[in-house]
């Protein structure tokens, strides 16, 4: 149950409520709202007289339903949009990992010049073996920070757990959650506390169900700026590193309120592939692209194979456009 | 080994070739070969003297490989060409059983009057249960030769297994091997001997290293003409019916010779995502769509949920020729 | 539905049953039914009166169900006895492959010596490279049937499709469809038409459901001997060729009526990891265990990684013992 | 690599390898080492002077592995032992969460009147929904000590994320790292660095691979007690929670040095089939068994359809004691 609330109801009714509902407060754009499990099928007589509106959900997608807002949140990061009306596609981009002041500034001056307005490179690392590289850590978020100062672009960089998540808000426009830690209550939570946006990896384990449901931890915890992102989930197919599942991405324009961005690069694990993902992802229409590119990807420190070099990414971008205009989007 | 043959080697030669690598033959082209197993590295010297041209493959995908021929093959079904140099995109669409004649000429005539060449409609329907709609069998063969002789639109059906191919070979213009056929020797077999071309499912539980090597068996076993359909594999996500592998028709473009369709009907397994996830394979440039259209979907006999009514159709069709033309592609 | 009818019930009500309710006719044990999809939730009042029985079933696994026969089917090969009350365990064993007439007698003495009474081994191999060994074809049935005439024992083999099932009829004393057929309507078809017990293998790519309502296929058809085959699915992991579905066997047994074999050395892909396999499943209690022992694995034609010795299935019959006393089964 | 050095190696020629291999320090049993990626397969001659003894490993999984230690690691807590040459399995049990003195005490007081010397019990619930009972906490872990202090009952219970491992680390007897925290770096951080036994839970999307690296993690950072369990993983079959994956039990049985825990319950995901599949993998000969067990599971707060009843798990513990007399392990 969603359960809007009229203006100034009784601290002691919301107790009541939360209490009986094991239901939590939410403020949204001045509305108060206590939410409960969607196991909750009807409210009492009792609380009619104290609720503008009252939503049942058939399962535990509520906020982030369709059946809450029939729309797409509306996220901005600066001037750039997210969903909304807006029709427009962001494109992100940039290396996987931070290596060095050389290779970040290369990449980001590259990006800029084509007219890219917000880079993704990671400081913190989420290797799945001990002996890979780990990242730079704080000092390549300092070195995001001084991309950010010095170019203007914006940042989204990966907080891999909840130890590092406040260095990270700082130096980042927008928070990522990436697919190993969608599941780490510690970070929703912190994340759901912080006063930036959140783009939530799916885990590649994960279904959309929890994938959403990842989410409703972040907007009930009071942040309400969320973006999904679609990374490849892990089916029986090797030939592939992941497999993207675009059928979730409709199901997910179908169902929520979220935008929506899509990563080829990590579903495809291999460059020669990512243009073509890229090009359907943006024939959906999805809210945004993550793509990773680098100077010299054969020497890069982690995911070499995937990242695009910058003539092949400069390609793509230029063939993205056409199909941008073929689906109304604009591109940002 | 793909051993390629002078002209006019001796018999004898060629069968010691066979016995000693168990090898097959194949005529293609007018070129004589021996294939062996890839797990032969190489020939003996003794057998230079007549062979041509000498392929080593890294494992079982040899004819359908870029190694044996670095290009995509091109399918011709009347004056329709799937694959080639040609840049086009054939658009296949029908219901997913012939029901009645009634229902299969109004869908015909629907199709024909939008300027789609080739309809899809299943006579024998491979179901899971026993307890659902089997299909008309012959009589919906027969149903669709009508439709063919009368309205002159092309006709893929599927054969579900052995016992009725010769029937399916005589009606169709494309036989069909549906995904749970895929392993069928018998009809793999018998297909490789049909003058037809065939179009080949994917098992929506085989890899792609199986997939293109049930393509092998008919490449083999003589018949050259082999379409590869992809229409979703099967995963741990159920908010969709399969996943639609974009990555995997990725990776076939990259490596294989033939022709690709995407199913995205049967993958989605809902009409709501079918245009979104139709515009993502086009703007791939993929061969081929094979898409589920129904007079009266809600009544349909089977897969009633997938199916597209025919003004979703219509607006799709439209959708996807701006997005062709962004890619460069002709549909046909 | 299951509609169980009284005696005599006049041809034109059971025909009107049929049309009314898209049901099948069955016999078994002296009972006449008909059988209506499980969407069918109950019958009009006008057929009561020929009605002796009327079970309502949740999905399409019917007359496999706990709700149709609370109990477990007992099927019989000649002494040996699969299911019912006995409590017995039977241990299949034999190589993958017929390979030539030295290989299986020596195998078959082997075994034999052990008290073991049926082997298995393929004739017909449905392997999913054009380049493999295929098998020896009707030479390898004859093999068989010279070492049933010999030594005694009985037969399980394979039918890989419909083209050669009448030879495998006639040579095996259990039919087997292997995973890669499970869908296969001809063959499921001519099983069940067939007077001789069929053990169906689990497709790797099959939810439990459809390789249930696969055994509904042959029920339906009349042949009432059907034993299920778990033998690993296909999932992300792959250290190992497949994963042995246990859960899938605890859910069969709990609520199916069909004896359970199982097949470790197929789903391990490695004979390090058969015993402990076969220890697991023998402690579960089930019906019977399949598996792969070769005089010589190293240099067997197919699976030559996965095949036992047979000191080391010497060895693992021996500590099967204990754990079969242990659960209070009799291995057999 | 794993670098055995001499005693008294000089800290500048360590401080070379770290560099020289980007190379990891680990001492364990008064032997230093220094670990170095697996990428690198040989060492220069100059360090051959340092070096005591050399392994070469073919993957990341080293200090688990087989070539590291070709035996299986002990782990005691108090006086239960986990691995090493005990022959021992110990069974673990108790509810999913803690819910009330109550509930715990009479769990507890139940178990050890079986001769039960551990008990589990989550007090930090990672759920996948915001709106389900996410534990009672610091609440939860207070009343476990309570039930340590009062009846002498080792306790096992789980770490949700980092932001409160010191207090799991205070009250537990072994910490539990749950399937949905196997990638969290800063909780293998935290337990790499505790003085007690680590259970680490496979994520449920995770590669054995990935598992045994996550092992790794906590061994290089000086923690050489680690207990890994498979607790089911995500598959296509729904029928089921999980898929108990003892195929891979098997694998990490044959190639780690670790001791192996099975948890069937949250495997299978209804109570009906656990007593099955707790006597597979007992036969198997595993290191320990985790089941869930409460007063009345109908009312439980968290994974009520799984937990097993007073009367069940009894029957259970004592069919359990025959399946381990054959295969020569003591329950303790």
């Amino acid at each position: 149950l969603i359960i809007k609330l009229k203006n100034g109801t009784r601290k002691d009714i919301i107790e009541t409520l939360v209490e009986k509902y094991t239901g939590s407060v939410v403020h949204q754009n001045g509305q108060e709202m206590v939410i409960t499990p969607s196991s909750f099928r009807k409210l009492d007589n009792e609380f009619t007289a104290h609720v503008d509106d009252l939503i049942v959900t058939d399962n535990d997608i509520q906020l982030s339903g369709k059946s809450y807002f029939d729309g797409k949140r509306e996220i901005k990061v600066g001037e750039l949009v997210f969903g909304g009306h807006t029709n427009k596609t962001v494109v992100i981009a940039g290396p996987c990992s931070v290596e060095s002041e050389e290779q970040i500034f290369k990449t980001a001056r590259f990006l800029k010049g084509l007219g890219i307005n917000i880079m993704r490179a990671g400081a913190f690392k989420p290797r799945t073996s001990p002996y890979s590289f780990q990242g730079l850590g704080t000092k390549g978020l300092e070195l995001l920070g001084k991309v950010r100062d010095t170019l203007g672009l914006k940042i989204i960089t990966e907080a891999k757990d909840a130890s590092h998540i406040d260095e990270v808000i700082e130096f980042a426009d927008i928070i990522q959650i990436g697919a190993k830690a969608m599941y780490d209550h510690a970070l929703l939570t912190a994340c759901s506390k912080a006063r930036k946006p959140v783009l939530l990896k799916r885990g590649f384990g994960s279904t959309i169900q929890e994938f959403v449901q990842a989410a409703e931890f972040i907007l009930l915890g009071g942040n309400d700026q969320v973006i999904l992102c679609e990374r490849g989930i892990r089916t029986f197919e090797n030939k592939t590193r992941f497999t993207l599942d675009l059928t979730g991405v409709a199901y997910l324009k179908h169902h929520t309120n979220l935008p929506i961005v899509v990563d080829p690069s990590h579903a495809m694990g291999y460059s020669y592939g990512v243009p073509d993902l890229s090009k359907a992802a943006m024939a959906m229409g999805v809210d945004g692209l993550l793509l990773e590119v680098h100077p010299t990807p054969k020497t890069a420190l982690s995911d070499a194979k995937q990242q695009l070099d910058f003539d092949t990414f400069e390609q793509l971008y230029a063939d993205l456009q056409p199909i941008a205009n073929a689906v109304n989007v604009q591109i940002s």
